[in-house]
């Protein structure tokens, strides 16, 4: 015997929870296409050189091998490089601005803990060409909505511009802090919600960042959020700066697409691990549960795709990691699990077993979702049987039934009988 | 630059592809759960050792590597055998008969070829426990009405039951064919159908197989196929031999439950080149485009889940191969390619995009699948993008139109156009 066990960091999802998992992807996909992103798939698996050198020190994670041909071979990080690889690839064949959506599982060989899983799903929506707020705000409110669909109430949703952060530092950087610190800062800061102003000052000491560096972070860490941010920006700089006037677009251009303003903040901290943004970038998070980190983000990458061609093709995307969203709402008992089969016909004349299969058919055919059980067991089991698939009517008919044309129908949640004609079983469960 | 590249036996599919795609699994869907089988998902990674073993000589094709902890981790082969594994792992808290489905994809890397990939989606229905000729039937009545839902009109359903096979060996055992052989001859006249008798004798022939096998295979391939195999088997055997009552109660199952007769072809032949297979086995071929093989097939696997478990749990599935599939469809014509994206509200005045950004949110919140253009460009470039992304309606609103509350409404298909008032056109667009 083989002792069956699952990789640390995998998951299996019975029935229960693949019918609540399947029922966020619906409502994801219902809203993703409400916002005119149309599907789209790329393969599991991609030459490893396609993904290198995209996601900066969290490469480690990429799960590589060499194939049977002895290519090196990758298993998707994430589905915005795959899809930059595309991109390129069919450019010439493909209509622009082009709006796709895509929900699939990537891989990372991360450390597993609560919400960081090995294998997870993603459901991304991006745009290539069309690189204005009108885009970016729309990738945001797109994915606000499923995440309302979902039944996400107390999220919110932190914006930011990288450039904003570009801005700074080339105003602080006359005052003598290197460029070379740019990243080590950027990373940095990002974690201040997490961490702290101390957290991020005992990083930036670990990391030997020069005293006109962290005296940067410092007062990146003191502009506050909203408002009061973009105002102590705008003392430092011009007040026509590209930058501050984005984002004062993009959260106009928010509230139109009705993500309401309480949700909405500015912060000039956020920047985002990835490497491959350029632009704006953003993150959502649960306020009733930051424990489970961001549970959506993106932003803008506008040279992502240049990696792979010679034309330049802005773009933008955003992406929820739905896993970590189904574990916070499993905690919170806020999944729904619909019940997805109305009718079990019981076996219970031996003899009669053409009759039940035929009337199953019958049921099938007309639209209403039916089991039969396989065995003229005791009706008792039966009855346990339906009760545990959470499955709504139970049908019986027996030689009595069966002479007069009618079935018993029997509501398994409420435990109420009645009789119904043979003829029309379909119409009353296609009513009930 | 990286020359963007995509692996051999790898496929992109975009959005015209994947929404022809996404139907067939929506329609596939939608079969399996009207059956009652629910839905389940493993992941896509495993221990080898749960792998190896269980596909004959195919086992080679498994995609496995060391992971970054030097574990002899494998991409799944099939869909079966992890769910074997997550049965056996969690038979304790389960209701039997459990019946699920899944669709997913596999991997195998195997040489591509015309209906061949190295990654490609199952669609598989099984059950465990519940071993009867009544699940057995409801697993083939299953995946044909599935295909029947996605289309496909003229198909053939071979059945056979390997147990008929292990019976007349048996008998033909006291003539002298060695058991030791077979495999060999099981897995040579399976390939009947495809390479002929003279086929399968060189391949006899090429594996030194005794006089004695030759003649017990030229035998098999003599019994013809329905009702002339039936008797002549029953000519050799006891009539009440479990093995050919078995099929003969397959047979008026199917009939039962809506398969058409004259599809069903029983077939003494078919063996199925998988080793886990135990009893009733079956493929679903289609009759216009044999070169396809087969898209479907499945049977019995009593054993498999023993492997994992101290308990015995005999099992049956089938599975449909939807990229296979798929590509025959497509080289027929037969995709169907319905319209994601309703609406399209164009950019016609750079002042008036609070207007645009509103009448999108509008239409979404109503339930309408709209667009908006990002950018005030020529209206001919707008129609034209809108046509390319197949959107049905554009919405055209200017000065004149917003000062008296209408918008004009155009189909892009008929080039018709009309006005709408503004509060209406939720309603129109819900009956257009």
């Amino acid at each position: 015997m083989i002792e069956p066990k699952i990789l640390k960091g995998f998951r299996d999802f019975g029935p229960e929870d693949e019918i609540a998992r399947q029922t966020m992807f619906t409502q994801v996909r219902g809203v993703f296409e409400s916002y005119g992103f149309l599907p789209m798939a790329t393969p599991a698996l991609e030459y490893k050189e396609i993904l290198t050198g995209k996601y900066g020190e969290d490469e480690k994670l990429i799960y590589s091998f060499k194939d049977n041909g002895e290519r090196d071979v990758a298993l998707r990080y994430d589905l915005t490089v795959p899809f930059a690889r595309f991109i390129a690839m069919n450019q010439k064949q493909m209509t622009f601005p082009f709006k796709r959506y895509q929900i699939a599982p990537v891989w990372r060989a991360d450390k597993p803990q609560k919400g960081r899983f090995r294998e997870f799903y993603q459901c991304d929506v991006d745009v290539v060409l069309g690189a204005s707020p009108v885009s970016d705000a729309e990738v945001m409110a797109c994915i606000c909505k499923a995440l309302e669909a979902v039944g996400v109430k107390n999220y919110e949703l932190r914006l930011n511009d990288r450039s904003v952060f570009d801005l700074l530092l080339s105003i602080y950087q006359e005052q003598g802090s290197p460029e070379a610190e740019a990243q080590e800062l950027m990373r940095a800061v990002d974690k201040f919600s997490k961490i702290g102003a101390d957290g991020v000052l005992k990083i930036l000491e670990d990391k030997q960042i020069t005293d006109a560096g962290k005296k940067f972070a410092q007062m990146l860490m003191d502009l506050g959020q909203n408002q009061q941010a973009i105002e102590r920006i705008e003392a430092n700089i011009s007040a026509d700066s590209l930058p501050i006037k984005n984002v004062k677009e993009l959260l106009r251009l928010l509230d139109l697409q009705g993500v309401p303003k309480e949700k909405v903040v500015f912060d000039p901290l956020i920047v985002r691990g990835l490497d491959y943004y350029t632009g704006f970038v953003f993150e959502v998070v649960l306020k009733d549960n930051p424990d489970f980190g961001s549970i959506a983000g993106g932003g803008r990458y506008d040279n992502l795709v240049d990696q792979f061609s010679k034309d330049s093709l802005p773009a933008v995307g955003g992406s929820i990691g739905i896993d970590r969203l189904y574990d916070a709402m499993k905690e919170a008992g806020q999944l729904s699990h619909p019940a997805l089969v109305k009718a079990i016909v019981l076996y219970l004349e031996e003899n009669m077993l053409e009759d039940y299969v035929s009337l199953a058919s019958e049921l099938r055919a007309g639209g209403v979702n039916t089991e039969m059980y396989y065995f003229p067991t005791k009706l008792d089991k039966q009855f346990k049987y339906a009760e545990n698939r959470n499955i709504e009517y139970a049908v019986i008919m027996g030689e009595t039934e069966k002479q007069s044309g009618v079935v018993k129908v029997k509501n398994l949640k409420e435990r109420k009988e009645q009789e119904i004609k043979k003829g029309d079983l379909v119409k009353f469960f296609k009513s009930a």
